[in-house]
């Protein structure tokens, strides 16, 4: 799916304000559940409102194969569409664009711009079709009111309009006071310094408003994970702590079910190094999943990387058959995926067969995280998402390239599983908006980190080469425009 | 200590704007450390600015006990001056104030207003001295540059002025792009579902840009506490989960000890069980001390409330024996207090005359929280602050009276402390201002919790007891507005 907003970027619009405020048919008012296809009264309840002296009133009328719908709303010049939260489009849609004058901003919209005042009163736009191949070039202006254009969706580069579409013009300020109203169980490890499992997961999300309960699996001093970064020692020394036992797990659990708190829209699970315990995870998401189906369960099938292991192998076969078919969304990486199925995972063609495998056993949401070494090069990586709907004959499926950055730090994965969480609840299923936004903040986040590695090179220490993670919460809140994201669907 | 801009609310200025952008010489450039006194060279380099259209250059010698030092800064009007961060001033401070025109604006400031145009390119400003017994009158704007006005500073109602004093100009985003480069070492429990100890410190404390280090002393489904609001009952009927051994804690320090990276600027503990849990926090307390003796230990002695002990009598005398000699804040309430010193604490003299005993033992910040009954009313609360520094002769004190709201729930005091450790720091020592912007987070984070419980009573649950406190995020990074806080020196 690609977003309208995407669109946008290549639209160029006449400078110049309204003398006076614009009444604005916008979608808003009640929520609107689940489904990216949005018509008109799914969507929500179209209300006037005013709007900003340097906005213009945006409608467009979109051809999907789903159905067609409307959008509208207040349009910041070269900004995105704000309406009914995200407008994500289907593929295939075409889309009926118009700026509209003051006196039909509140009517209905069939794909007709009216004639009257639009010329005194409006923006122009000139439309380019996105699979324009130089999608950075300027259109001239148009100096009247252009045709509309029928504008295809389809294969477009979005590396250079990353971070402003969906609500890339939300102020900060309006992320904070959201309430998305989402509880994760999230179980994973705790270390007292630095960044691993949970002290990855917990903020990230509760500064998107969800509720985190966190099981701490262990209470570790600090990770035991190999990091690398110039000259800098590549693990902690010592360890010490104490893990949590699969009776202790289920003894806390009982707590929940007992007092009747046990009602999760999430489940987050990721780094997990015994058989006993992992088991008793499924047990506990089944039971979550058994009072409440619609739960979504994120697994993170941590396993190992780069062709080893760094857990038991034993666990592979109980995510395999265990976890796997409980899953909502998946996060292996290369290696991990084709442990899961069976399978060499080393091409772009074998990573697509191996992600099939696992749709076929009922995981509707993929994202392959890193690893598919045949697809990377010196300057790039790349990651794949794929969603496959109930009904649907084949998977959507993306390739997101972005630049390799220097370094290597323990914790990555485990924030970017957890943005993941919020950006796809945030974008209502839009996998690829939201990988792309989590790319984003995985970008700053890793240059952070890295710059301070580097200024700190001198002491020798391990402490240096945590994540940057609390100094990132405007980043993790609000994804900063990332140079050089490419995404692409395959 | 009080703040240049509480003077500043009572300040009347000329409304219009500037036509063009005004160069003002603002402190800036490098950080400055600990001291409120700053002198203009102590405080950092002076550096020209470009005033906002909106803002005024703002310019201020101040008469201080502790040494004259110069302020000034690119001003909003009717808003705080912001130059050298927070421009704490010290009590019995008298302020020489000059809104200056393009001309002088980048020279130094003695005192003197300059003369030439002022008129006609500078907002006038007419200044009133804050012992005012009507602070919220208006004053007649003055038509021509006033002369210079003497302000003494003392005893102020602050209540009116709330929410827009030290920064609290600063938008959200600024908030949360600071890096104060504070990390803490936080011990306290853990509940996987609800707020109580860490799960209460530690999102606040991380949302204003620390580094939080957490010890959990115990891994609860959820906490044991009582709560009161309306019919809803008022405890959860099973709590399960383990404790964290005194062995396990010392083994947990061994591994940060031994990476040596137990390195802290701050250290906070609350509720604790154990008597033998609380020694060996005393030693981790001590021995990270003994590596730098600036590091700051607030101690929230958490034994009982309202005359009686919920947690092992004998936890007492480790308190004031052990911990307390240690503690550079200590927040007990009444009762604790009273226990603390062998007294009762019910009236404010009996309140005072026990702070005083906690002085006298080397307790540098004193915070009482809570139920100081004879101060107390229908209507509202009190709690107090005091301060003595080493080389004063008396301390400095503060009652703040603030509206009783409807309801008790569990984590109030976990989260007062840990933000009381925030905003101490960000006010570099002035525990008036920064007890006054806790108790205005506090106002609105009980009202949201308490309005979801009004609204989910029917449920009969207790999980909607729980604290609004991932909703109240934009609240506990800059604390609105509460009405009907007052603010009192002693």
């Amino acid at each position: 799916m690609l977003y309208y907003t995407a669109l946008v970027a290549v639209v160029q619009l006449f400078a110049g304000f309204f003398s006076s405020a614009l009444m604005c048919q916008q979608c808003g008012g009640h929520k609107y559940e689940g489904s990216v296809r949005l018509s008109r009264e799914e969507c929500c309840e179209a209300t006037p409102v005013e709007c900003k002296s340097d906005q213009v009133c945006l409608r467009a009328l979109v051809n999907s194969p789903y159905g067609n719908f409307f959008l509208s709303g207040c349009h910041a010049a070269e900004d995105d569409l704000i309406g009914c939260d995200y407008h994500a489009l289907p593929h295939n849609s075409s889309v009926l664009r118009c700026v509209c004058a003051n006196a039909e901003c509140q009517n209905d919209f069939t794909g007709d711009c009216a004639v009257g005042g639009t010329q005194t009163t409006t923006k122009a736009a000139s439309f380019q079709p996105t699979s324009s191949p130089s999608p950075t070039s300027s259109q001239s202006p148009v100096a009247s009111l252009p045709p509309l254009v029928m504008a295809p969706i389809g294969r477009t580069i979005r590396g250079l309009s990353a971070g402003k579409r969906m609500d890339g013009s939300e102020s900060v300020e309006a992320a904070l006071l959201r309430e998305p109203d989402r509880r994760v169980l999230s179980i994973q490890s705790h270390v007292v310094h630095g960044y691993a499992g949970n002290k990855c997961s917990i903020f990230p999300l509760q500064l998107h408003g969800f509720e985190v309960d966190s099981i701490n699996s262990v209470q570790f001093s600090n990770h035991a994970g190999n990091v690398e970064y110039l000259t800098l020692p590549t693990r902690y020394e010592h360890v010490k702590g104490q893990k949590l036992t699969d009776t202790e797990l289920e003894e806390l659990y009982e707590g929940l079910r007992l007092n009747k708190i046990n009602n999760y829209t999430h489940i987050l699970t990721g780094y997990c190094g015994n058989v006993d315990f992992l088991k008793k995870i499924a047990d506990v998401v089944t039971d979550i999943k058994r009072k409440d189906s619609n739960t979504f369960f994120v697994c993170d099938p941590v396993m190992g990387d780069h062709g080893k292991y760094y857990t038991p192998r034993e666990l592979m076969p109980v995510y395999r058959d265990v976890l796997l078919p409980l899953a909502d969304l998946l996060t292996p990486n290369a290696f991990e995926l084709g442990e899961l199925t069976g399978s060499t995972v080393a091409t772009e063609e074998q990573c697509l067969a191996a992600i099939d495998v696992l749709h076929d056993k009922g995981v509707r949401f993929v994202v392959v995280t890193s690893g598919v070494t045949d697809a990377q090069s010196e300057e790039t990586l790349c990651c794949y998402s794929s969603v496959r709907e109930a009904n649907a004959s084949s998977p959507t499926r993306y390739r997101f390239t972005f630049p390799r950055l220097r370094g290597h730090f323990v914790g990555t994965g485990d924030v970017f599983t957890a943005l993941l969480v919020a950006w796809l609840d945030r974008s209502r299923g839009d996998v690829s908006g939201a990988v792309e936004r989590v790319l984003q903040t995985m970008q700053a986040l890793i240059k952070r980190t890295s710059e301070f590695a580097q200024s700190q090179v001198e002491s020798n220490s391990r402490a240096c080469c945590e994540l940057r993670l609390v100094q990132s919460r405007c980043d993790l809140l609000k994804p900063p425009p990332a140079e050089g994201i490419l995404v692409e669907r395959i």
